[in-house]
């Protein structure tokens, strides 16, 4: 099988216009195909203020009430997307951008939940075929976080869920890598010092690592989840600094999660 | 070779929900391969002034300085193009929507004039070939007017234009059809009086109608580039009202300009 890689990059880089450029001169170059994940920064929160719209936040959750709805589509789905294109298109890196209801790539439903997190996606299916057929006549597919529900609703979707599952699912056809960059070094074993980073995590020292109360409680359902996409065919899982991402795929940086 | 449709939209459909949404139905039942290019409408004139960000018109076209080029990207290629997609797709209609950045379907630079445009670009060159893969994988392709210069910079581009250069292009691989549509039922004997559309126009008899000086002046560079998209391979072009799109493609309404 062809090597894919699926990166997520955090909403703080995609605020600092001299970190993204560089970060993504480092996709760009990365062998193969691959797709970027990514989520929307504070550009959404920004306009909506500029517009005198009040964002209401739940638990860290923006509650994407349907004024809400329309700028994070115009902002994701809009300026980062085609801003995110077109920088990769200068670095030589054929790329298209899509949402989740283009080709209808990801189906989705609003969350079902005591709570009414308004328009909030929860994925039901990744179009592997139509994901593989871009692949086939591009560099790289740049992914923002909405989705669609078949129905004409567009809905807004974790961007860290959308790489699991696009991970998930395009394993039937790639050997894929899941890598999440974002501000922190990685699983750190000291939490307040970036030099202790554990390169190599593997179901037998996650449990270890548990059993000794190292393991920071917050990083827990980021590793079950990783483990949870091992299980279902993804190679490897890296997290770690945007700044590094090319020593992430090759793993001399980050923490790199796997089976074995 | 294959039948493709082509048809632009205008702003003032977009604008109205309940028009656009019966004229997306229609668009969705069209047989074989089609390809929408939106306009804008008028929400990003909203947007800018909801932002207060200040909009200069010269001659009726919008100057895309760095902070409207921002807003017409965010509600052209986000908002409207990817709620085009999600209502496409309710009708059975598996549409994908690009801009010109997207696997660099649409090369363009940035407008050379005496006068400042600011971002605004004039196309070089559509990828025909690209363009076809997605028609190969997908129902509809939806084009929303912004392109890009190949060195990371996005270009506001006018709609009409990219439904003719994109008409021209793909006459190489298909049978095209290039309607646009808008508020008027045609091209008029009578420019006040809708009753009195010229259903065809080839060009002997446009010759005809100048010398008679019964076109209005407006509709004369809009025709000579319907001939111009003619002698370029384009099968016929047809112009008349969104609301009757179905006829204006089997030529029971609307006006045909043909060759012969």
């Amino acid at each position: 099988m062809d090597k894919l890689n699926i990166i997520k990059i955090g909403g703080n880089i995609i605020d600092d216009e001299i970190k993204l450029s560089s970060f993504l001169q480092s996709f760009a170059a990365i062998d193969g195909k691959k797709i970027l994940v990514h989520g929307g920064g504070k550009l959404a929160t920004r306009m909506a203020e500029a517009m005198g719209i009040k964002q209401q936040m739940v638990d860290g959750r923006r509650i994407t009430d349907a004024e809400t709805l329309k700028i994070v589509t115009m902002v994701y789905a809009g300026f980062i997307n085609k801003n995110i294109v077109a920088q990769l298109q200068s670095s030589s890196c054929n790329a298209i951008g899509i949402s989740g209801a283009d080709g209808n790539a990801i189906l989705a439903h609003k969350r079902i939940s005591a709570f009414d997190y308004g328009f909030a996606g929860d994925i039901d299916e990744v179009n592997d075929s139509f994901i593989h057929s871009l692949l086939q006549t591009n560099d790289a597919v740049v992914i923002a976080p909405i989705t669609h529900n078949g129905k004409g609703q567009l809905l807004n979707t974790n961007a860290d869920t959308i790489a699991q599952e696009l991970a998930k699912a395009m394993s039937k056809l790639y050997d894929v890598d899941l890598i999440y960059s974002f501000e922190k070094a990685g699983v750190l074993l000291d939490v307040n010092d970036e030099a202790t980073v554990i390169n190599k995590i593997n179901s037998e020292s996650y449990q270890q690592l548990k059993r000794n109360g190292k393991i920071f409680a917050g990083m827990i359902p980021k590793l079950d989840n990783a483990f949870t996409a091992l299980n279902s065919g993804v190679n490897k899982v890296v997290i770690g600094k945007a700044e590094d991402l090319t020593k992430l795929i090759d793993g001399t940086k980050g923490t790199t999660i796997y089976n074995g």
